[in-house]
């Protein structure tokens, strides 16, 4: 028996493929084919686009899939979300869909665009939201550059942005948020009734989590007076509980904590100010707290 | 006082020399010398090609080298077989030369190659295969490609093989095994009378196999109470005795140890599942058990 | 309010960015700027040539900067001196300019050169060395090459070395020191009298330090019994004390220490000897002893 | 006054650029904008899918564009068709859309799937395709990778092809064609009522097509005694006429002329058989017969 | 006999060996040596900074060499410009050196900069400048960067420019042009007297500006009827006179010519609409007319 | 029918594909398998080493192959030589064979070496060398560095040299020639019985010829007065006969002609000092005088 598992081709691709290498579980993809073996003989995996990840899972051709929420919900289709994923700040981690218009144009609410012509490529998610308010509009659907199409071509669009950048330098402006969306790991509903299904599924969800908590963390090892031990300890962020170890001589213990690598760069001069010693920072693959 | 070492030149060198810079020894070569410096003033190095590693060793113009067991043999020369190193799959590593025939050939025994023309790299090893039958074959030497040689120009090959996939791709047959081979660190027998030569070869030894042994193994620490310990620790293997350390609380214990890389990907969800917290997967360098 | 810290620009520019990288502070540069942005909101970067540094932070551009200690001389100005970083042999860590003339010449000190032509890039310090010795010569400057300028161009010629074998292959002679040199983190004198920017530039130097201490170096773990132990720490350099805290079973104990990654080639071989087990080395990001 | 022109962006976008480059026009593009500059101030470029290429031009945001006929059909929008270039044949140059189904599947014509699922990335062609057929089927929208739909998610799929190999390895089978297509220079009608910008756009559809013709091909001269020329104009194409001049001595004519570059292969064996002498193939950069 | 010439060691190096190479001389340089060897026995290569080849040229260490004029006039020592070449946009080719200062400064003309800071490369021509206007300033020499020290470092600048684009990003106002310089091929005067070295410098001039003028350039072949001769030929820029030669009807002429490549862009379309057939446009690698 | 080619694999592989494309037949290998498609149909390829490529001809394996005749002579077998192919100096083009020994050892003739141990990959060809002179040795094989192995390993080698530097480079003196070698077409005996093979290597010995003639050469142009015509054409090589034509004017001819490319450095400046004018050099692709 073996789970079918969906990667999304294309922009996410590289990424999720080496998060799952990370994860423990090396993928073997081939140009020439959209499926792809594993060195876990019970997973075996299809690349398929983020837009359509979501029907191949509903319909039972995948067990499970990572795609992004906003193709979950455009799809319109049932799916179990396991866990959100946000292992990647270049790509689709937690992006918003926004409305936006021209810097220099009169609207300010979507009701101000009653009649207009918006372009998006999230067709659905977009007529039910001006639905909801009531306010008719003329949708376009829209392959890509969307955010070049205002004034000539639409009067606004829907679009996906994580920083705004992108829209600021086609002097665009946002008037609302339409949907918020992350990466998520989905899965077929009758999948997850079936007990080796949904245990694979979890503990590849566990693996991926531990993964992703390693990436830009570090381990921080040090030596402390049991006297100087709370200082030290206050240093610490409250991420998780130290592991305190005596040492051999009786008055020294060892600290042994997990960190955020850019924490280090303030919390060692502090702990250096505690009187820690032999202060180390290590790298890690995976974390499991 | 100098250990001259052979490194083996052409498909191996590569991987020889990252596992000696893994092991602690950079070796510089130069692309217009067959000689190479190390970072180690006691210790210079030869490239020469694997099939005249023997020759160079066991006539003291090297005292130690790398090279497959299969060319040693073939060479028919005295040496001393130090360690047995498996350090690369892409490379030689275990192997075996077989004699193979085309598949829709009536063979079934070297009994049935009387008379036969075949074609090997391995020509002494072949002969005295045959010899040692008493099945009288011509053996030509094949300078490579040997398999693609029956049945137009030999009847049957003498051929190395890992998985046997080349020589079912060209609808070849294995009938025997010739010989089993890894790669060897080999010495010259007076060079390991001598004191200080034979301790440099054998700390080689160890380092090559710290080396070795740390490659695809990776650490694992976590902590468990007491109550949950003998639970936790039959999930780990038995490959070395974990350590494990108290903590400071009275109650916890922290554990040590190294796993198989691989085996993380079902290790670590049992080990969250037996109760185990703060589970950090680090890499390493060298494992000395 | 920020720190404003010079980086040279040029051969040392890549490898200062890599330390800060590790030491854990992110530095984006441009192509199209001088100016470069950090991860911390407090410190803006500037790229500027190591002979022009003194003068940018001696007169209060910049706050802080690296550059080596020949270019701070050089330009007669006043700064401080915070930290001396040595972290790439390829780059100028340790180095000395020297006095050198053709091998076949019959100079052997600086008296020798009175009336001659000396060619050089560090023209103030030259003129110094010879003014101190009351030695009239005439000061060329140097735009680089300057060891093949001896005898046409030149009478002889001040030059920065590390292992003096570009000099010893343009037939080269070194007859004097005229100054040693070293990577260092310079301040402006009234800089570090404000007590923001006096801390960011010590902890600025800790962490830089802390990375270049890791550098080449590697943690190493081990048990071994009670009885075994002061053996064991025998073979251990005096470098740091190591870290040596009880096991469960009452009997062993575990020993955690730092060691230079090129002295494992030797030390190893030797714990085992002493009856360590279990030893397994790590690698390390910053250490802070 | 400026001709504004799209370029496909995406799988064509590098051939389009190279083949305007050897058309003699420079387009500089930037990574971080949808336009560009070019050698010549009176165009400009806008990088724009393939797929809405026809939208940009029919409203004239462009005066004319590069496309492929199927997507131009697919809008429903009027534009002028310029020019075929058939530059690539990696890229869409000839293709076909065609309807195939499961090799093993029951269907043989168009009117076999009434009531079926039909996955396409071309919508309203296909739409009209069935709905002239009066065949009433389920047409869905698909992202990419059609043609591992069926049978799980599609029961037919009308994709593009150029040698069926892709349609062969999933098992497909083609049972009509549904419209051939191929690369485009298209205009804006109006554009073409404007003599500057219709001149413009003959201009650069006659460079492309000189380009296009240059590709491929070689220059070819040689010479003949007055005697042997017609058997040699015999072995030569009659893709143009040659062009014969006399030689200085009255006895011998130069031939030079345009040939296939593959033809030489077979050519230049034949001339030498008739007697031709001094033949030289050289390069080409554009060619306007 | 061998001529000595200098190549300019840096950013021209590449683009220097790539001339030569298309003039017909290969430069066999080396990592480890400034001396490179030519496949012309006669020519041996330095490779020397720009800003000291006149230095070596003029002490007879070199025949000749590759420089700026600005450096030449900045040594003050005597030479002899041989030729001037023109031979990448991308290096200095034709450039010019001026005095600027910070665009909302109140600065004019130099006569306002009486007793500021002038920081320039160009120390020895920005002094007889100054000297010439009776200006009294203060220069000091900069090592880089020159155009980011005013208004801090220094009050103006002399730099180098070939379109003004730096200066303007630094928001820097031109005030007065300094020098304008290229790129020189120059001898020493001594070496020009002598037959030998002065035949092997005009044939090296003659060779180089050869490439230099087919860079850019492109031969084109057409046939026209006598009657339409004129009219085509009134198309041709004047550049060189076209080779014409009768074909063999007697009708028709062919004419041969060499334009600029980016001509060809409008000067084709002219050619066919005079009715010139037969248009090909062939690659060039030296043309001296 | 079809024409089965050997194309040597290894160090000669790459520039004898690119001969082949260069002379109008594009070779289609796969790194997967031994044979290779090309773009005549009647043309299919096999990939094998040099040294065996005379027993796959001899015993009609192939029609044809391309080998050192080194390695024909060594295999002792009978092959028909079509032609002698000179197409790259950095392979195997021309090469000889010699005998060489220490510099410093006494040996001057092969007599010397009687009973000695000589080191030779051309075992055969050694052995008749020795045996023809009465010599008795002791001949090993050898699997490559040979050069590296006298004194210890042998007393002399018989290894191939181009320009005798590896030999040099080890301190080996060559004592005398034992064969010169040079790369060959070599056909089957039988198979140029058969019309339609012996057509078809006779055609690409031509076409093979052809594009290694154009390679290193290049086409020149140039106008001159008929009274200047015997002054440039005596400057021209006596390679072939230049084509001279009239121009239209009567008093000027056009030459065009073919040079080696190098010969270009000196021919055209003697060219425009006999006042030719309009003087072009341009690139070729293949030439058949």
């Amino acid at each position: 028996m073996k789970l079918r598992l969906g990667i999304p081709k294309g922009s996410l691709q590289e990424a999720t493929i080496a998060l799952f290498l990370r994860a423990g579980l090396t993928v073997h993809t081939s140009t020439r084919s959209y499926t792809a073996t594993t060195d876990d003989a019970e997973v075996e995996c299809m690349l398929i686009r983020a837009q359509e990840m979501a029907r191949y899972v509903s319909k039972g051709v995948l067990d499970a899939g990572i795609t992004g929420m906003d193709w979950v919900v455009e799809s319109g289709l049932e799916v179990e979300a396991v866990s959100s994923l946000n292992y990647s700040k270049q790509s689709r981690g937690n992006v918003r869909w926004v409305l936006a218009v021209p810097e220099d144009s009169p609207y300010q609410r979507a009701e101000d665009l009653a009649g207009k012509v918006i372009a998006t490529e999230l067709v659905n998610v977009t007529s039910r939201y001006f639905a909801a308010r009531g306010v008719p509009v003329k949708i376009e659907f829209s392959w890509g550059a969307t955010e070049i199409k205002p004034p000539t071509l639409a009067d606004a669009i829907v679009e996906v942005t994580e920083t705004g950048s992108s829209l600021r330098a086609n002097r665009l402006r946002i008037i609302d948020e339409v949907m918020p969306s992350s990466t998520q790991l989905i899965a077929n509903v009758s999948a997850m009734q079936d007990d080796f299904k949904r245990k694979k599924v979890e503990n590849l969800a566990l693996m991926l989590e531990g993964a992703i908590a390693a990436q830009g963390r570090v381990g921080l090892m040090l030596n402390v007076r049991k006297g100087d031990l709370a200082n030290a300890l206050a240093v610490l962020p409250a991420l998780n509980s130290p592991t305190i170890s005596p040492l051999n001589d009786g008055e020294w213990v060892a600290v042994n904590t997990i960190i955020e690598e850019t924490a280090a760069w303030t919390i060692i001069p502090r702990l250096k100010a505690a009187n820690a010693t032999g202060i180390v920072e290590y790298p890690l693959n995976k974390v499991v707290l």
